[in-house]
């Protein structure tokens, strides 16, 4: 898959830079390239004056990207233009990539961006994970690593960093899993156990799926709710565009807002919980379906089929998420929310009931609730293109580390 | 009332300011107010060392500031020190001033606050808001306003800006009241109401509320969640030392979080929000009382006589926005809840229920409730410092109006 990294205003562009010269110019290094990268070729000239330099200053900081290896030249612009034809520039297919990883309930995949955006080497290996130790799951993640980074340097390509989704709660800037129910970890410390030859990064599924929603979506606003699932029911919150983290971390618990609060005991201690009525496992025993890999598609084969039993048990989901939703909207009143992961293929039965609670339950206009196009793909490229994003930010910071 | 404007990071510093020579002369004029207003006085080296700038830098900068009236020199140190003795620098307490203003549903009050955070008029009128049009309550605001500034003036004071907290959704960089129930105000330009000499911020109660205590606490963190509550219930969510708007400016309305989703309908469209169990009418209902004006005072003084009606009202208010809280914290994960406003008069009775459910439904620990010391009095607080922080913000602003 091929995305072009457009963003109107690159929010990450010098947030942790200095306010010196030297930042400054940092600054001003990461604003070249990401108005390369947001039009896919450009000259000299349309860069000065699409950040407001001058065409000399722009020109030497070309030249430094070129030297890095972070651009490079398409040759003369085509002739029949007004002034002097300047030479084309683009964000290099060669240099420094993203390696994206995930750590599923049910699989783990590796993939490889370069910073065009597109997805340049790819591994996936099915079976269940849960209950297994962090251990094993960690070493055949590396061997996929090892095979996707292998093919990248065939084609040039060399691991700027790695980023790694995992299905529960990671503490803020930290590499440990603080809670992974679905894995049945505690306080796993995954920097320990992950080969330690590159830049890396750790976060929850919901966020990188959110980012890939933010980086990637057509027209997604900067300002959304992401909510997803694999068993559990997990959001990301999008400010600004920009996460919002909580202050461990562990911002976004959707899955446990209360819906009906004398409902069913749960697991986190409360009761009557979104995750009692809309995550996958309870959704399975109101279906009355037997759990197994891939829930989601048994759910919608059955839903399809037409099988009033599975459609209601999506409909009563679709209400408690619309219930917890409007809480999260009048909390947050975020743009738009936008259903990823597990629900957007199931999305078909849940969104009349959601959208029904949602629009019932507010005086004005309610918030628009959209379907992720990208899904369960969200987390995996969301953690390749966060790598990606942090060279584009910060396209200084590869010269350290090429 | 004199509080120090201490703060460790001044997020606020520079945001808006453009990334040029300039823009770094500016955010290095506002690190230079900032550490004085920080530590009430200091040397030119102190200062320096401070901030990380050249000596002879900050001498640059701190005479710019003194003849714009923002710092002045103490004289020289006290002798004994090390070295040549400097002339200790303090915020000037004449100069610039915050003006904030304040429309309750049974009050109206305005203050001033120099640039040291001390008080320095006041002025507040009684009486019922409810239902009038908004051109006499603007028209009696605008006297008092009057007032407040000619007091200012006679202490060399002068009006940097006008600041004004209604009980209302405001539509974001607006000066427009979209909703104020408690008023009967709609889509009210409060722009067109108010004198025009100086800049205005118009903004909801609850978020200057959280302001006030964001910068006026002691050892309030930079990331929490400020509940208050006149007659309905508002919140203000507070990251990384920011307010949380919401895409229109309308986030944190959690008066409308869903509590029983099949309780009472509400004004709002839904059922069982959270204001119809813990909004104050709810309560004085739920208690057998009457409405009258200062309803806190008279839910608290039947409390403290042991009404038991009135104790289990509250504490049934309480477990409401227990359960509406813990929605909010799974969200959010803020380092902590301040219950301001008039929740502060009466957690005494809202709290046991309160924290009971918070900790019923939270697997780790809790998140702390704290109770605001500033309590009504934060929304003008708020206010009136949101001025005072714009100009230790952007210092240079100043040399536009003065």
């Amino acid at each position: 898959m091929t995305a072009p990294l457009h963003e109107a205003r690159p929010a990450g562009v010098g947030r942790a830079l200095p306010d010196t010269q030297q930042g400054m110019r940092r600054r001003n290094l990461a604003r070249v390239l990401h108005a390369v990268s947001a039009e896919g070729s450009l000259s000299r000239a349309a860069v000065a004056s699409r950040i407001g330099l001058t065409r000399a200053a722009v020109s030497t900081l070309v030249d430094e990207l070129i030297r890095w290896g972070l651009l490079e030249e398409l040759g003369p612009e085509r002739p029949g233009r007004v002034g002097r034809p300047g030479s084309a520039l683009a964000v290099s297919g060669r240099g420094p990539a993203g390696i994206g990883a995930e750590i599923g309930v049910d699989h783990l995949a590796v993939c490889a961006v370069d910073l065009r955006g597109a997805v340049r080497a790819r591994a996936v290996r099915r079976g269940a994970n849960r209950g297994r130790a962090p251990e094993p799951v960690i070493a055949e993640l590396t061997t996929l690593v090892g095979q996707v980074v292998a093919e990248a340097e065939r084609e040039e390509l060399w691991p700027a960093g790695l980023a790694v989704a995992v299905p529960g709660l990671v503490a803020r800037d930290s590499h440990t899993v603080v809670r992974a129910p679905n894995l049945e970890w505690r306080d796993t410390d995954l920097g320990a156990l992950l080969p330690g030859d590159w830049p890396l990064t750790v976060d929850n599924e919901a966020n990188f799926g959110a980012l890939a929603e933010l980086w990637l979506g057509a027209g997604t606003p900067r300002e959304f709710l992401h909510v997803s699932a694999e068993i559990g029911i997990g959001a990301a919150i999008v400010v600004d565009g920009q996460l919002l983290r909580g202050t461990r971390g562990f911002a976004g618990e959707l899955g446990h807002v209360p819906v009906r609060p004398d409902g069913p005991s749960c697991a986190c201690g409360g009761r009557g919980c979104l995750e009692q009525y809309a995550g996958q496992e309870a959704v399975l025993r109101a279906a009355g379906l037997q759990p197994r890999e891939d829930l989601v598609g048994l759910l919608a084969a059955h839903a399809e089929k037409g099988e009033e039993g599975v459609r209601a048990a999506l409909r009563d989901a679709g209400t408690a998420l619309g219930i917890a939703l409007t809480g999260a909207v009048n909390l947050l009143d975020p743009e738009t929310v936008v259903l990823g992961g597990a629900l957007a293929g199931l999305s078909p039965w849940l969104l009349p009931s959601l959208e029904a609670e949602l629009t019932g339950r507010t005086a004005g206009p309610a918030c628009p609730v959209a379907v992720s196009p990208l899904g369960p793909e969200g987390p995996l490229l969301g953690a390749a293109h966060s790598v990606v994003r942090a060279v584009l930010d910060d396209p200084a910071s590869v010269t350290k580390r090429s």
